[in-house]
């Protein structure tokens, strides 16, 4: 019988699933930082440069408006949403894999009138399709995921956000999984809200979600039920601070931007060719198109006949390396290894390849030679 | 013009205002426990242990669920109502402060018919005429702050409970302020959802709600439209976790099971006695019905002529002290000086003294000896 009072027995693990990943210790150290009462001037100054370092980052124009929303990114998403979504608003969104589902769900519960355009997964959706219906029936909100850790997939947000301009149709994007590890660019590409969060490529914890919002969609917002998740609100008052996420956030920001954010994805790309290169070293095989693989997490195929949650379960337990395993359609056919913030680096890479080979191996799955993975690891991040 | 790369300057702060108050150190340091993973093991067993120290701390019964919601105490009680109220449902407040303010504007939102039963300012709500109202027709739901930071009074509940109970109307009480400083017993008290933070009396930083429910205000619960607040899906996902303010909120209430619940009480109670004492050897007078004050904020009236907002701002600036403004018919009168948490503690309350002692004489307000505010608070600490 666990007695409560204990403390709390955390095992060491290596995150290379599909989030969290391991926080930067600079960035769990600022959590620890005393907290400020949310309306003194040191603590504005703090929200101040996190106003910056989020424009910086989602390369947001200056006219942006940086909003924090207390919670998982989904929060912020469902803030968005409740913010943009008037009841019997039409909402077209791509749907590429399960983080599309979820901005339908969205959608639907706060009285949108959800169209939605599918691609398989493992693709992407297709812009000129999601083009053309945007341009012949604007919606009112159209929604999408720039990168969807259920499939590993990239969806090209270009042509779709210049159609959005030229119909006066708000855009959202979830860039949960790509900032931080892949270019992002709101203004570029014209995206209204942009949600992210700090668990993935950020290097920070799970508990808060960063967005940016354009002007026009500043213009409208719109109360929903909610006050929680009404982002006029939310942009106004210190209520729902949560002051230690904050001092994470505004740490972990710094972080990226004294890396630099081409080098950070750059590392990034790095870490996911190394990977690569040693999965197909091993004989294994990616999943997805190619051309729209993301550099954070790279899925993989099971080989036939292998216990898809047993090799995980053996990593786990062996070697302290967490990998996730895969949603619906791909559900027991694929493993999800990450490469982010912390992660994308070659020694995790090494870890983890050392121990997946190790533990295929064990589960007769040999190929030669044994430390072909390693060298070709090593060769791809040069 | 400040480089939003540099470190936050952070001032060193004795946070004696209406909260956040200083959090403890192990709290601290417990957020920047390396993150699991919402679905491991390690981290079931720290949500098991959550829930137990909650229904320990709230004095639940073991039927309770007990929740966590990220962001501000505000977001469990926007929660609560959400979870709790329909389109029309007619909802009871009692209002005796900003906080019942709150809870109208909240329900109202949430689609709530409002019926409210107003206490002026210091004094609580009068039970006979709660208990009478919901007699007599009963509602939905009555809810009701336990103890308001805005005026420092503390509301009996247990009539109201009772009448409750005998009328199936569902309570809701606000415990931010009194949690882990006075006696808090939801399950004698027949509280159905009771709602706290972290940040005023728990030791613990801003960033997370805590939540009991009984067994019959989960069957009540009711979808908003809201994903984010609906309780009934918090309790059974993931997905909304704030890992690390979850691990702050295991120790704080760590160390508050280790203190034990009574001695807890009676040293927010000696520290409030302690300073009432020194401020009344001082010559100012409390505000508010004595027979009601709360143990963990004092309400002090300014003198005649004296600037409040320019002791404060002295007291903060030349000693590193905060103390808090009123809120609305209060504003400009009186001060609110905290003693919560890890400032329910002879050492806060004789620094705080020592500053306001030397504050008030430098502004011409003077009494006879100059020490006799320590020696009382510290033979009222006995």
């Amino acid at each position: 019988m666990r007695d409560p009072l204990a403390p709390p027995e955390v095992p060491r693990r290596l995150l290379m699933g599909s989030g969290p990943s391991n926080p930067e210790f600079r960035v769990l150290q600022a959590l620890a930082t005393s907290p400020l009462p949310a309306d003194v001037p040191g603590f504005e100054q703090v929200l101040t440069d996190v106003t910056a370092l989020c424009r910086s980052i989602f390369q947001a124009s200056a006219e942006s408006a940086a909003l924090t929303v207390p919670g998982a990114s989904r929060s912020g998403l469902e803030a968005a949403i409740a913010s943009l979504v008037r009841p019997g608003d039409r909402v077209l969104v791509g749907v590429y894999g399960h983080f599309g589902e979820l901005l339908c769900t969205l959608a639907a519960r706060h009285g949108g009138t959800v169209e939605r355009i599918d691609a398989d997964w493992g693709q992407p959706v297709d812009p000129d399709t999601m083009v053309r219906r945007i341009r012949e029936n604007p919606p009112r909100l159209a929604a999408i995921v720039h990168a969807d850790t259920s499939t590993g997939v990239l969806q090209p947000l270009e042509d779709i956000g210049a159609a959005c301009r030229a119909t006066n149709t708000l855009l959202l994007v979830d860039v949960v999984l790509s900032l931080g590890g892949c270019e992002v660019n709101v203004a570029d590409w014209n995206v209204n809200v942009a949600v992210a969060g700090l668990q993935k490529c950020l290097g920070g914890p799970p508990g808060l979600a960063l967005l940016t919002a354009s002007p026009s969609a500043q213009d409208a917002f719109t109360g929903g039920e909610s006050a929680y998740l009404d982002l006029r609100r939310l942009a106004h008052t210190r209520d729902e601070l949560s002051i230690p996420m904050v001092f994470a956030a505004h740490e972990a920001m710094r972080m990226v931007m004294n890396e630099g954010l081409a080098p950070r994805w750059q590392r990034h790309q790095r870490a996911s060719d190394a990977l690569r290169a040693g999965i197909e070293a091993i004989g294994l095989e990616r999943f997805g198109n190619p051309r729209y693989h993301v550099p954070m997490i790279t899925l993989v195929e099971v080989p036939d006949g292998m216990d898809e949650a047993g090799v995980r379960q053996q990593l786990l337990e062996q070697h302290g390396i967490e990998i996730m395993a895969a949603f619906g359609p791909l559900r027991g056919r694929v493993w999800r290894i990450g490469t982010m913030g912390t992660n994308a680096c070659l020694p995790s890479v090494l870890a983890l390849l050392g121990g997946l080979e190790s533990v295929l191996h064990s589960r007769g799955f040999r190929w030669q030679p044994r430390g072909a993975a390693v060298d070709a690891a090593i060769a791809a991040w040069g």
